[in-house]
């Protein structure tokens, strides 16, 4: 399995142009909750579970969450997401990627810190080929940073974690990728600049999935 | 004039916490228009003037603006800025800043690029007491990354701008404030990398107006 390296994708930030709505949705839920932040704090946890993000900016903002609460929270989050999902687009590049993935018959998965139902209007936008797979929050017991979806999404392709390559926005896609074993690589799609996910241990910082795309010789991906 | 800075500060990203709901007001508002653009381009271009931004992001794309389009393209803008209006809140710090900057006797201003009119009622959330200059867009020819507003905003207070320190969280502050000749510093509360404001020339880069209040030794303002 060492000629040619499987490709692991995050979904939002990488695939769909969805951070900023999710910034923006997480910020007024946890308002309602009484956590006041701003928004730059919110957008560099994008990517993490809901419940470690909840859990972690209820901490620092010296709030207690109770299960009840971040339940609530995560469900507030959920409808201010949906009521600004009209806007949401793929970004550029990420259509023709996985047409081209496919086309090529590189084994490649989608990995997502999002649940399944949020996950499915996202996926319908970049109109995934049949049978490519699919993890999300709900297949794993922890979801980025932990590593399991990663890996996950190695298991589920059949592909030895360490010879592949996980792709995301976030400095959580990368920290995933490093426990994982993975080799990590960045895209700046989601807002980050590159020196962060670059500090963070991504091999190559590219600008979104069509950049990728354009370059990815340069991550051993060649044609059969 | 060199014992004590005065303090130039931009408003959006530095003072109130509406960078995030002028990029997604952007992104709108290009697509009405024709444009398509990934929220986190138009982010990184937030700060500068909203015709300039209208321009660069165009020609960008391939499309030419008529005096016209970019007229609609920036009401539009406004319009769909108004309508988040509600959720803009004070940056943590910013209040407390202004106060303690009035209080200390420390020359300082506002300098925007945005118009006067999208300007008002966010100054308003920070309780900018009576008296402190405010520069907008309407009172130069050029705005940011133009050094007309930081310079006009010395000009107003009546000091050298040499021995000011402009204060913002776009390149485009730190731009205008190097070819202005004033010491640029940043702020990461408008969801820009530490690395991408120092690398522009920020000779320190605060978390925001409360770090910076806490901080502001090191800025060489000391107490009368």
């Amino acid at each position: 399995m060492t000629d040619r390296p499987a490709l692991l994708l995050d979904l939002d930030g990488t695939l769909v142009d969805s951070v900023y709505q999710h910034a923006i949705a997480w910020h007024k839920a946890l308002e309602l909750a009484g956590i006041k932040l701003s928004v730059w704090r919110i957008h560099r946890r994008i990517g993490m579970s809901g419940g470690l993000l909840a859990d972690s900016l209820a901490r620092e903002t010296g709030h207690e969450l109770s299960e009840k609460d971040a339940a609530k929270l995560k469900k507030a989050h959920a409808r201010l997401f949906a009521a600004q999902l009209p806007d949401v687009r793929p970004l550029p590049g990420a259509q023709d990627l996985v047409r081209h993935l496919t086309k090529m018959r590189v084994a490649w998965a989608v990995a997502t810190s999002g649940a399944l139902a949020s996950a499915q209007p996202l996926l319908k936008l970049v109109n995934l080929p049949p049978g490519v797979p699919v993890i999300t929050r709900d297949d794993v017991a922890h979801a980025k940073p932990n590593p399991d979806l990663w890996i996950a999404a190695a298991l589920r392709l059949g592909v030895p974690i360490e010879s592949a390559i996980a792709v995301g926005d976030s400095v959580w896609d990368l920290l995933a990728a490093r426990r994982a074993r993975a080799l990590g690589v960045g895209v700046l799609s989601g807002g980050y600049g590159q020196d962060e996910l670059e500090r963070a241990g991504a091999y190559r910082v590219y600008e979104d999935a069509a950049d990728l795309l354009l370059h990815i010789d340069e991550l051993g991906i060649r044609a059969e």
